[in-house]
């Protein structure tokens, strides 16, 4: 398949690799050239515009930090938007907004493209393994003629409705419930060890009677050790997939108490000066006001 | 081994059960009697007084509702605690308070008698299976001298520590953990079912991908499906779980948000009147404050 | 002074007309003409765009819902920045986001022009009788050249910084604090009646020993007879408010949990179908939590 | 009036000093007695137990820390209640629980004893200026009985129950009350600082426009001169007083999330080693979390 791949950072150019090396045919383009041209000698085409890498694709992935990089991207000088061909599916697989999601279904509308919205779930070392979990929503024809591309970037693939913007609220209704684990870890480690309890005996202890998912045994361990960098996921992002989740609460009129608690620790990290740590370092809010 | 037992509610009942089978010789009491003789048939000795149930006891094994259940059982009127044998242990596996753990250990050793705490996880189904997971603290060889009991009524027995306090800490933190996920999956279906998504679509997403562990399907199925009834755990129990950690951390002075977050949300489900449902029927609220 | 006046809703229609009395010229627009018009007789210029009520003034104040009203009127079709003359200063006096007031701040300098921002605490009653409280932020010469228009809007004028973003700081956190009064009564209100108390009789003894401020007998008294209609201040309005505070309080890192709580109160407030009523409806939430 | 006045601390000094000046005969008893003797040349008659205190009385009344102090100068050794003359009454005027109220409620009436809960609002200035706020409830001849005492000790008191325990919630609420002020200028606080603007100015903004109860002035001048030692009311009473107003809350089930937040604020205060500090102290905690 001809594919346009915008968004080579730690996520996307392990994407990248996974769909070259399964012999699709890449044309790559990166803010910061650099990044893109590690992949020309596995066999990408190195572009300098979004523009370039949409012009010739059957399908358009970007794999962006956030809604702004995403709208620099699509619609911007240059612009991927304006160049993808009549009847090409932009996939989108950045955390974004449910509203910039909403937007962007319209706008590939009106231009006779197509739209699938493919958030993923999993760190950098996943996307390198081609094992991401990947939340898909769009028309399902369109969903079908990418299905070998999914294949090859995750472990698993969830078709959720045909509409993009489930699998962003999916995807960010995810990452919260990612949050309430590391803080709740936290505050549990706080108590444990202010009751003289070793903590990674608790966590030894959770982890193999209720808690067996890996996530808890990942996130704990950093927490125990304290050791959040480098960092697999960082904290402004983790703030930004926060904010994002009270925004479409709010536009729902959804009370998430939960986030509203963790969006009050991720600034106090920041404050702290933790904003190069990875984001399971707002853990470190919870030790600190107990006076550990 | 010659085994008091006292407390056959819904845990106590199959715990006692599985220690007969095992062929220990088992005395059991209870307030209402009737529940014991359940188990005469399958030979149990059954009295009438926790004093008798203690008197002839190696170990005396309590499962009660609460602090005051066992206070009265062993400290009241016809008590176990004065017809303990020196020498003999109790195994104190109910859900406690750590400052009642703490001062039975304290008369327990004044009458050169044991004391173990070893709370448990796990529900009503659990305990019948022999599938607990036992949380023990307590001098080693007496936990040792124990360690065929807690092998017949549970699938893993963790031992944390020499300080029976330290079991119940850590029991009461991991209950609150129980507690954090109910609400963080009830605030996440008020959000996705509000925005049109599918909540049971949802759960199925996050139960594949990342939240693997058990606890999230079987809580999440029970509150997609909004039935809470008949209780494996009452919401006053559960309530009454979430005033002692909340206790415990206020005794070491650590802050833990997400307790008193969830202590607001039990005592709205209990003003719905909800009292006599599953404790993880707080998750009505945040469907019910979403305006489902 | 030849002043230009655009917004004439609840707050600006009152406003304006104490500038009339005053024997100042009033050039006024509005969205809705119908409502400018009613100042026509008493001797304002009603002009149908926003640059022609900048145009010749030396004063152009702005009195709008939000920040989109407020760009919509100063940089849209037809703006007013584009035809205020050089020299002349804005006084926006609406409720907007500190990051607008900054801009604001910006582009009027780089057109030569003035930029004040006079925010002002009072409801429409307040506006209508000239007794507004408004806090001042801009450079001095400006403040002085409006004072006199100060005087005639509001009751007292606080001048506190150089920089006008610091006026609408002040502002959010004035509102910030309004709402803990609201939601602390509620809950003080939800506590007293399930005990059994009167909470007018509460009410009265608080307000005539430690609170004393009108604030919480006027907000007390809404509370406690449930009359939230007519909005002296509309729901929407309130949560764009703790929306602004909380955007301010994200920008430069300092978390406020009691604005996180009072935002979930809306949500719910607004999930349960109460988006015309008076903004201290979100104390409804309070006692509906408690079951009354 | 004959009347027994227990608890000579920096609330209750005052107040019996203020009944003696208004000519009423006072025999008092303190657990250090050193504190009574001061009384003495005064014209207080100093003993050395509860009982003494008691045994003459017509009104008895207790200023105390705390429930446990309350229940052992009653009802321990050498106790005032079984002294207490049939048909005198017990003015309890210290904070203490609902449910103790409840309690003494019950037991003054077995013994043909009278039982009034007259908590108070104020520091010890306003103790020994004889200008507190009383707020009464019980039997209303037993409050006219008393009223004498009453207009000495406060410059208001506030009948508003025939059942004491009402007053004690009353009270409880109010302290609820107190600490959201304290709380919400905090926040208001750690915001403006890091905004770039003055916090003396701000809050002389807001307690000169809307927040003009002397509260708002007074609790916002400590925190902004970070002056918290002398404690006119320590941390730790402080977070007893939370405490009960959340027990009274449990009791009724009515959530009042705003005392659990303010809860959480207490135990980091002191994880942070303020307990000998001013309740206000609490204050600490938003600046420091802001990184201030």
């Amino acid at each position: 398949m001809r594919v346009g791949f915008i968004g080579l950072g730690n996520m996307g150019s392990g994407m990248a690799r996974n769909l070259i090396k399964a012999g699709h045919q890449l044309t790559v383009y990166n803010r910061t050239r650099q990044r893109a041209e590690s992949l020309e000698s596995r066999g990408a085409r190195v572009v300098s515009s979004p523009a370039e890498a949409a012009s010739a694709a059957e399908a358009l992935i970007t794999m962006l930090a956030d809604d702004g990089a995403v709208e620099d991207v699509l619609l911007g000088h240059d612009g991927a938007m304006g160049a993808l061909p009549p009847g090409a599916v932009h996939v989108g697989m950045s955390t974004i907004s449910v509203q910039l999601s909403r937007r962007l279904g319209a706008e590939h509308q009106a231009k006779q493209q197509h739209y699938i919205a493919a958030p993923v779930f999993g760190r950098p070392d996943a996307a390198a393994a081609g094992e991401l979990f990947i939340v898909v929503a769009g028309p399902s024809p369109q969903i079908e003629r990418c299905r070998g591309l999914f294949d090859r970037m995750g472990q698993k693939t969830f078709v959720i409705d045909e509409q993009p913007p489930a699998a962003n609220v999916c995807k960010l209704t995810g990452n919260f419930l990612i949050t309430t684990v590391i803080e709740s870890l936290a505050e549990a480690f706080a108590l444990v060890r202010k009751s003289g309890l070793n903590a990674e005996k608790f966590l030894e202890v959770m982890t193999e009677s209720l808690f067996t998912a890996p996530l808890y045994r990942n996130y704990g361990s950093m927490i125990v050790s304290d050791k959040f960098e480098p960092a697999g996921f960082k904290m402004p992002l983790g703030f930004k997939d926060n904010r994002l989740v009270l925004a479409a609460a709010e536009e729902v009129r959804a009370p998430i108490p939960m986030a509203s608690l963790v969006h009050d620790r991720f600034l106090e990290a920041m404050a702290l000066g933790l904003s190069n740590a990875d984001w399971s370092a707002i853990s470190r809010v919870s030790l600190r006001n107990a006076g550990l």
